[in-house]
């Protein structure tokens, strides 16, 4: 097939420069899939910057993609050309541990196949490491189908780019640890991640509170869907707020106290962490076993929860909010997001890189 | 009523020496019991000498009571003279909160009364800050029945008296948790909480391995119904054993790494700290995200699943395995104690302080 264009990162230093990648035509199971959008997600700086190590050059990151069927295998049965559709983290797994039967691929014993900055896999669905992935920032993709997403219709195409990622992600512990209407949910910061969990969880009949060390975000929780706004900087609402919440969803990346957060549970409320803080945070036993409490992480979703959450989405009128750019913008956009100076996604218009722009 | 012969400290820097107390006529709803055997805690040597702070002077420690009903209020309906009844971490309760209406008074909003150490409750069943809690290192002791438990036959008294605290402290998380026949439970630390732990984790039909710095601990797990066995020491375990448990019951107070226990998790698992660590300890966020793993706590149980605790370990033939002591072999006790020197809790024979002895 052609060279499709695409944007990457050549080393940790640079800033990403175009590029070109090899997508191989649909095998009997796949689709070839035209890229219209994709979001950009704070992982991608995090990657392809390898500042989590082992990071795979050159890289095009990029898993926030929505784009349209272009070609399908003589075997696809779930998709037409044509069709809408989504990929979001990852594109494989080993298709027989007990979490990718049970449909969690996102906890495949091996490892699954990350979107980009990982490994397609061989016949066996072992990993291949003469053929790593590249992710949707370029022009089109070649994915199973067992690992693509419908979108359904009534969600902006551009506005869902990001559900694949920070929607899944805040979705998924929502679900799983079951929270129920008039639930009390407090959300911990309000970027990316935040602002999707505030729009689930309100849509799931939870009152939602935003905890935020920025009054500055208070009309911006207000706008979004949350009942409650409570700065976090002066620490009084650890006080004012004690034992009020089921839920806490903590999107912070940034260090923070974990057990001045955890007094905010009710007993036998959840904590469930989204963000990985450079540095481990000392956690109180006394904290968790005066009140039962629990903290747990959670990480995206299963490709049948992501469909669910997509669906869910549609039917409530759910989308992230976003800021479109050009693919010529993508390293200013890092910056930006770097300084937490995004409302509260950005997403490629892939058009910039097809030359349609 | 006579003063009762009891032992106590006088303050945080003493041995405890002979005392006595004043213990009240049953009220309406109370039930007065002769104790006859009284389980020692490891908590008692904290609050004895004011370890967590906050401590209320004189105390008379002790909250694993075994004795016999000796007299009953008028509106008694639960207990007869000459029942064996059990008395265990706390013995009053507000009552009305979520959690006192949920059965679960340990959680109790405004705090429970604890068996020593705390207050009694008034007739609104507020705290009365003029009448001190006094334990079970004494004579006899007035309770309302509904904090009563009831001893049913088949249990060697004395070796019932620690199921009042160790047996609900391990019994409460396996139930909460929901550990079912056939899962692979690990149990931290082999004292009286973690031999009580294997015994009943094995009784729910769990696969049960016991982790303990010392290989020493072997023969000994094995004797109480442990499966398989590792010793910590070498951190071998933590790459051979990964992802290998449901769920980690965890009693050890001493400072350890909890990342590397929640390694040993599978995908969905729980660990269940049941002790507290001077120092707070670093959580990873990546071990629980990676794996949706979660980190709880729990303390003691309520009554009702107190009661459930004792009528399963009658069913089962599990009984705590102790060494039985008189009254003033105590302040020997604590110093074997903290050297970890009991298999694998004292028992106090309260006859010795009655001067039967």
């Amino acid at each position: 097939m052609d060279k499709t264009p695409a944007y990457a990162a050549l080393d940790a230093k640079s800033p990403l420069v175009p590029f070109s990648v090899e997508r191989r035509e649909p095998g009997p199971s796949e689709v070839l899939i035209d890229i219209l959008y994709c979001g950009v997600c704070h992982s991608d700086i995090h990657q392809a910057r390898d500042e989590w190590g082992g990071s795979i050059f050159p890289m095009v990151p990029g898993h926030e993609i929505v784009g349209r069927v272009a070609a399908v295998g003589d075997a696809v049965s779930r998709y037409r050309v044509g069709d809408t559709v989504g990929v979001g983290c990852f594109v494989d797994s080993c298709r027989s541990c007990p979490q990718c039967e049970a449909g969690e691929e996102q906890y495949c014993d091996f490892g699954m196949s990350g979107t980009y900055n990982s490994y397609e896999r061989d016949a066996e669905h072992r990993f291949d490491r003469s053929r790593p992935t590249y992710g949707g920032y370029s022009t089109r993709i070649t994915v199973d189908e067992a690992y693509v997403l419908r979108v359904p219709d009534g969600i902006p195409l551009e506005r869902a780019a990001p559900l694949l990622c920070a929607g899944i992600t805040t979705y998924s512990p929502l679900k799983h640890f079951q929270v129920k209407p008039g639930d009390r949910v407090a959300v911990v910061g309000l970027g990316g991640l935040g602002h999707m969990a505030v729009k689930i969880a309100a849509a799931m009949g939870a009152e939602v509170t935003v905890l935020s060390t920025s009054e500055s975000k208070r009309a911006d929780a207000a706008a979004l869907g949350a009942h409650d706004f409570a700065a976090t900087g002066d620490g009084e609402v650890f006080k004012s707020h004690a034992r009020r919440f089921d839920m806490i969803v903590d999107t912070v990346s940034a260090e923070h106290d974990y057990n001045a957060y955890l007094g905010l549970l009710k007993v036998d409320g959840t904590m469930v962490l989204l963000g990985i803080p450079e540095v481990p945070a000392p956690v109180a036993a006394g904290a968790l076993i005066s009140k039962r409490r629990r903290l747990a992480g959670s990480m995206i979703g299963g490709i049948r929860e992501t469909q669910e959450m997509l669906d869910f989405c549609a039917e409530h009128g759910i989308a992230a909010d976003i800021e479109l750019i050009d693919i010529d913008g993508i390293n200013d956009a890092y910056e930006r997001m770097l300084r937490g100076d995004v409302r509260y996604r950005f997403v490629i218009d892939i058009a910039s890189l097809r030359g349609e722009g």
